[in-house]
Protein backbone atom coordinates (compact mmCIF):
# COMPACT_ATOMS: atom_id res chain seq x y z
CA UNK A 1 0.00 0.00 0.00
CA UNK A 2 1.44 3.02 -1.31
CA UNK A 3 2.41 5.58 1.98
CA UNK A 4 0.06 8.34 2.45
CA UNK A 5 2.38 11.99 2.11
CA UNK A 6 2.59 13.20 6.30
CA UNK A 7 0.75 16.43 5.21
CA UNK A 8 -2.24 15.08 3.79
CA UNK A 9 -2.46 12.86 7.19
CA UNK A 10 -1.66 16.18 9.38
CA UNK A 11 -4.91 17.88 7.88
CA UNK A 12 -7.06 15.13 6.91
CA UNK A 13 -8.26 11.95 8.25
CA UNK A 14 -8.23 8.83 7.27
CA UNK A 15 -11.56 7.20 6.50
CA UNK A 16 -11.18 4.14 4.25
CA UNK A 17 -10.13 2.75 0.86
CA UNK A 18 -12.11 1.98 -2.70
CA UNK A 19 -11.15 0.30 -5.12
CA UNK A 20 -8.23 2.25 -5.98
CA UNK A 21 -8.31 5.07 -4.04
CA UNK A 22 -7.57 6.16 -0.30
CA UNK A 23 -10.32 8.46 0.97
CA UNK A 24 -9.71 11.29 3.76
CA UNK A 25 -11.63 13.69 5.43
CA UNK A 26 -9.96 17.46 5.40
CA UNK A 27 -10.24 18.31 9.40
CA UNK A 28 -12.04 21.35 8.02
CA UNK A 29 -15.66 21.93 9.51
CA UNK A 30 -16.04 25.22 7.23
CA UNK A 31 -17.27 22.70 4.41
CA UNK A 32 -17.66 18.88 4.15
CA UNK A 33 -14.72 17.93 2.18
CA UNK A 34 -13.06 14.60 0.85
CA UNK A 35 -9.89 13.96 -0.53
CA UNK A 36 -9.41 10.85 -3.18
CA UNK A 37 -5.64 9.69 -3.15
CA UNK A 38 -4.74 6.87 -5.40
CA UNK A 39 -3.07 4.29 -4.07
CA UNK A 40 -0.14 3.94 -6.95
CA UNK A 41 3.13 5.05 -6.29
CA UNK A 42 4.84 8.17 -7.60
CA UNK A 43 1.74 9.65 -8.87
CA UNK A 44 1.92 13.45 -9.24
CA UNK A 45 -0.19 13.96 -12.37
CA UNK A 46 -3.38 12.03 -13.49
CA UNK A 47 -2.40 11.56 -16.94
CA UNK A 48 0.31 9.60 -15.48
CA UNK A 49 -1.90 6.86 -13.66
CA UNK A 50 -2.51 3.61 -15.87
CA UNK A 51 -5.52 3.51 -18.63
CA UNK A 52 -7.73 1.29 -16.23
CA UNK A 53 -6.69 3.37 -13.19
CA UNK A 54 -8.02 6.35 -14.64
CA UNK A 55 -10.98 4.87 -15.58
CA UNK A 56 -11.38 3.70 -11.80
CA UNK A 57 -10.51 7.10 -10.99
CA UNK A 58 -12.99 8.68 -12.53
CA UNK A 59 -15.68 6.22 -11.19
CA UNK A 60 -14.93 6.63 -7.89
CA UNK A 61 -14.39 10.64 -8.54
CA UNK A 62 -17.78 10.94 -9.90
CA UNK A 63 -19.98 8.67 -7.78
CA UNK A 64 -18.22 10.53 -4.52
CA UNK A 65 -19.36 13.89 -5.89
CA UNK A 66 -22.98 12.70 -6.65
CA UNK A 67 -23.07 11.15 -3.14
CA UNK A 68 -22.04 14.18 -1.43
CA UNK A 69 -24.02 16.52 -2.83
CA UNK A 70 -27.11 14.11 -2.46
CA UNK A 71 -26.03 13.38 1.33
CA UNK A 72 -25.24 17.44 1.88
CA UNK A 73 -27.58 19.03 -0.12
CA UNK A 74 -24.66 21.04 -2.04
CA UNK A 75 -24.90 24.38 -3.84
CA UNK A 76 -22.58 23.00 -6.25
CA UNK A 77 -19.50 20.71 -6.17
CA UNK A 78 -15.96 21.76 -6.35
CA UNK A 79 -13.93 18.87 -7.67
CA UNK A 80 -9.72 19.70 -8.03
CA UNK A 81 -6.08 18.57 -8.49
CA UNK A 82 -3.85 20.79 -7.52
CA UNK A 83 -0.74 19.38 -5.38
CA UNK A 84 1.27 22.43 -5.86
CA UNK A 85 2.12 22.04 -1.88
CA UNK A 86 1.63 18.01 -1.62
CA UNK A 87 2.87 16.83 -4.95
CA UNK A 88 1.70 13.03 -4.36
CA UNK A 89 -1.94 13.14 -6.33
CA UNK A 90 -4.81 13.86 -4.39
CA UNK A 91 -8.04 15.21 -5.90
CA UNK A 92 -10.57 17.24 -3.53
CA UNK A 93 -14.21 17.18 -3.40
CA UNK A 94 -15.19 19.88 -1.66
CA UNK A 95 -19.22 20.56 -1.11
CA UNK A 96 -20.01 24.28 -1.81
CA UNK A 97 -23.00 26.38 -0.22
CA UNK A 98 -23.71 30.03 -1.60
CA UNK A 99 -23.67 30.55 2.31
CA UNK A 100 -20.46 28.85 3.08
CA UNK A 101 -17.69 31.51 3.90
CA UNK A 102 -15.10 31.37 0.69
CA UNK A 103 -18.03 31.07 -1.48
CA UNK A 104 -17.99 32.28 -4.76
CA UNK A 105 -14.01 31.75 -4.45
CA UNK A 106 -12.04 28.28 -3.81
CA UNK A 107 -11.24 27.33 -0.40
CA UNK A 108 -8.15 26.75 -0.44
CA UNK A 109 -6.21 29.48 1.86
CA UNK A 110 -9.01 31.37 2.37
CA UNK A 111 -9.75 31.06 5.75
CA UNK A 112 -7.97 28.79 8.43
CA UNK A 113 -9.66 25.10 8.80
CA UNK A 114 -12.62 25.58 11.42
CA UNK A 115 -11.64 22.62 13.52
CA UNK A 116 -14.19 19.48 14.43
CA UNK A 117 -15.34 19.22 18.04
CA UNK A 118 -14.28 15.34 18.75
CA UNK A 119 -17.96 14.72 18.52
CA UNK A 120 -18.58 15.76 15.39
CA UNK A 121 -15.63 14.57 13.41
CA UNK A 122 -17.19 11.16 14.95
CA UNK A 123 -20.13 11.63 13.96
CA UNK A 124 -19.51 13.27 10.76
CA UNK A 125 -16.99 10.04 9.54
CA UNK A 126 -19.57 7.82 11.18
CA UNK A 127 -22.03 9.19 8.26
CA UNK A 128 -19.38 9.10 5.17
CA UNK A 129 -18.36 5.69 5.72
CA UNK A 130 -21.89 4.39 5.99
CA UNK A 131 -22.45 6.56 2.69
CA UNK A 132 -19.53 4.72 1.28
CA UNK A 133 -20.76 1.80 1.93
CA UNK A 134 -23.70 2.11 -0.24
CA UNK A 135 -21.71 3.01 -3.14
CA UNK A 136 -20.80 -0.11 -4.98
CA UNK A 137 -17.15 1.04 -4.92
CA UNK A 138 -16.02 -1.57 -2.74
CA UNK A 139 -15.38 0.98 0.30
CA UNK A 140 -13.14 -0.70 3.21
CA UNK A 141 -13.30 1.78 6.59
CA UNK A 142 -9.71 1.98 8.01
CA UNK B 1 -24.11 23.22 -30.79
CA UNK B 2 -24.94 24.08 -26.78
CA UNK B 3 -24.31 27.81 -26.78
CA UNK B 4 -21.72 28.65 -23.94
CA UNK B 5 -21.80 31.28 -21.37
CA UNK B 6 -21.19 34.93 -21.98
CA UNK B 7 -19.53 34.87 -19.35
CA UNK B 8 -16.71 32.37 -20.39
CA UNK B 9 -16.59 34.55 -23.93
CA UNK B 10 -15.88 37.21 -22.01
CA UNK B 11 -12.79 36.27 -20.21
CA UNK B 12 -11.60 33.41 -22.62
CA UNK B 13 -11.23 33.01 -26.71
CA UNK B 14 -13.00 30.60 -28.31
CA UNK B 15 -10.50 28.01 -30.27
CA UNK B 16 -11.97 25.13 -31.16
CA UNK B 17 -13.32 21.84 -30.17
CA UNK B 18 -12.38 18.34 -29.83
CA UNK B 19 -14.79 15.71 -30.24
CA UNK B 20 -16.63 16.45 -26.81
CA UNK B 21 -15.71 19.54 -25.69
CA UNK B 22 -14.99 23.26 -26.91
CA UNK B 23 -11.50 24.49 -26.01
CA UNK B 24 -10.88 28.15 -24.82
CA UNK B 25 -7.88 30.12 -23.95
CA UNK B 26 -7.90 32.16 -20.67
CA UNK B 27 -7.22 35.44 -21.62
CA UNK B 28 -4.12 36.01 -18.74
CA UNK B 29 -0.88 35.73 -19.62
CA UNK B 30 -0.18 34.81 -16.24
CA UNK B 31 -0.56 31.14 -17.18
CA UNK B 32 -1.18 29.21 -19.95
CA UNK B 33 -4.48 28.25 -18.72
CA UNK B 34 -7.25 26.23 -21.00
CA UNK B 35 -11.14 25.42 -20.61
CA UNK B 36 -13.21 22.81 -21.81
CA UNK B 37 -16.65 23.44 -21.84
CA UNK B 38 -18.54 19.52 -22.52
CA UNK B 39 -20.59 20.74 -25.34
CA UNK B 40 -23.74 18.93 -23.30
CA UNK B 41 -27.09 21.20 -22.70
CA UNK B 42 -27.87 22.39 -19.27
CA UNK B 43 -24.63 19.95 -17.23
CA UNK B 44 -23.46 21.68 -14.17
CA UNK B 45 -21.65 18.69 -12.85
CA UNK B 46 -19.50 16.70 -14.23
CA UNK B 47 -21.60 12.88 -12.94
CA UNK B 48 -24.34 14.76 -14.86
CA UNK B 49 -23.19 13.77 -18.17
CA UNK B 50 -23.52 10.72 -19.31
CA UNK B 51 -21.02 7.70 -19.14
CA UNK B 52 -19.87 8.16 -22.43
CA UNK B 53 -19.61 12.07 -22.28
CA UNK B 54 -17.81 10.86 -19.07
CA UNK B 55 -14.85 8.91 -20.25
CA UNK B 56 -14.84 11.23 -23.29
CA UNK B 57 -13.98 14.04 -21.25
CA UNK B 58 -11.53 12.16 -19.24
CA UNK B 59 -9.79 11.29 -22.15
CA UNK B 60 -9.62 14.96 -23.74
CA UNK B 61 -8.73 16.81 -20.05
CA UNK B 62 -5.82 14.08 -19.50
CA UNK B 63 -4.08 14.97 -23.02
CA UNK B 64 -4.80 18.30 -23.20
CA UNK B 65 -2.42 18.24 -19.71
CA UNK B 66 -0.07 15.94 -20.58
CA UNK B 67 0.46 18.00 -23.91
CA UNK B 68 -0.15 21.36 -21.63
CA UNK B 69 2.59 20.20 -19.27
CA UNK B 70 4.98 19.00 -22.16
CA UNK B 71 4.47 22.09 -24.37
CA UNK B 72 5.06 24.67 -21.71
CA UNK B 73 7.13 22.65 -19.64
CA UNK B 74 4.98 23.17 -16.46
CA UNK B 75 6.11 22.24 -13.01
CA UNK B 76 2.73 20.88 -12.28
CA UNK B 77 -1.10 21.30 -13.95
CA UNK B 78 -3.86 22.03 -12.25
CA UNK B 79 -6.75 21.00 -13.26
CA UNK B 80 -10.35 22.17 -11.57
CA UNK B 81 -14.38 21.87 -12.04
CA UNK B 82 -15.53 24.56 -9.67
CA UNK B 83 -18.16 26.88 -11.22
CA UNK B 84 -19.52 28.47 -8.08
CA UNK B 85 -19.63 31.81 -10.39
CA UNK B 86 -20.69 30.59 -14.41
CA UNK B 87 -22.68 27.41 -13.69
CA UNK B 88 -22.04 25.82 -17.16
CA UNK B 89 -19.74 22.66 -16.97
CA UNK B 90 -16.16 24.07 -17.11
CA UNK B 91 -12.69 22.16 -16.57
CA UNK B 92 -9.80 24.68 -16.12
CA UNK B 93 -6.29 23.44 -17.00
CA UNK B 94 -4.06 25.47 -15.77
CA UNK B 95 0.14 25.39 -16.07
CA UNK B 96 1.91 25.82 -13.18
CA UNK B 97 5.68 27.30 -12.14
CA UNK B 98 6.89 27.60 -8.85
CA UNK B 99 7.85 30.96 -10.66
CA UNK B 100 4.64 31.69 -11.05
CA UNK B 101 2.90 34.66 -9.17
CA UNK B 102 0.16 32.58 -7.37
CA UNK B 103 2.49 30.08 -6.60
CA UNK B 104 1.34 27.76 -4.32
CA UNK B 105 -1.58 29.24 -4.01
CA UNK B 106 -4.93 28.50 -6.53
CA UNK B 107 -4.89 31.04 -9.51
CA UNK B 108 -8.85 31.86 -8.82
CA UNK B 109 -9.35 35.03 -7.82
CA UNK B 110 -5.40 36.15 -6.84
CA UNK B 111 -4.24 38.69 -8.68
CA UNK B 112 -5.81 40.15 -12.22
CA UNK B 113 -5.43 38.71 -15.47
CA UNK B 114 -2.96 40.14 -17.34
CA UNK B 115 -3.86 41.12 -21.03
CA UNK B 116 -2.18 39.16 -23.77
CA UNK B 117 -0.74 41.93 -26.37
CA UNK B 118 -2.57 41.35 -30.02
CA UNK B 119 0.89 39.47 -30.99
CA UNK B 120 1.29 37.51 -28.47
CA UNK B 121 -1.94 36.21 -28.26
CA UNK B 122 -1.93 35.51 -32.27
CA UNK B 123 0.76 33.40 -31.52
CA UNK B 124 -0.09 31.59 -28.34
CA UNK B 125 -3.46 30.61 -30.26
CA UNK B 126 -1.47 29.30 -33.14
CA UNK B 127 0.68 27.26 -31.30
CA UNK B 128 -1.94 25.68 -29.47
CA UNK B 129 -3.92 25.19 -32.13
CA UNK B 130 -0.68 23.16 -34.05
CA UNK B 131 -0.85 21.10 -31.21
CA UNK B 132 -4.28 20.38 -30.46
CA UNK B 133 -4.45 19.17 -33.77
CA UNK B 134 -1.86 16.45 -33.17
CA UNK B 135 -3.38 14.72 -30.36
CA UNK B 136 -6.14 12.30 -32.38
CA UNK B 137 -8.51 13.94 -30.60
CA UNK B 138 -11.01 15.22 -33.91
CA UNK B 139 -9.95 18.85 -32.68
CA UNK B 140 -11.33 21.16 -35.33
CA UNK B 141 -10.12 24.75 -35.24
CA UNK B 142 -13.02 27.61 -34.68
Amino acid sequence: MTALDPRLLKDCELLGKFKLCHVLLMRDENYPWCVLVPDREDKVEIFELAKEDQSQLQLESNSLLEYLKSEFNADKMNVAALGNVVPQLHIHHIVRYKTDIAWPGPVWGAFPAKTYSEASLKKRKALLCQGFAKLGLGFQQK
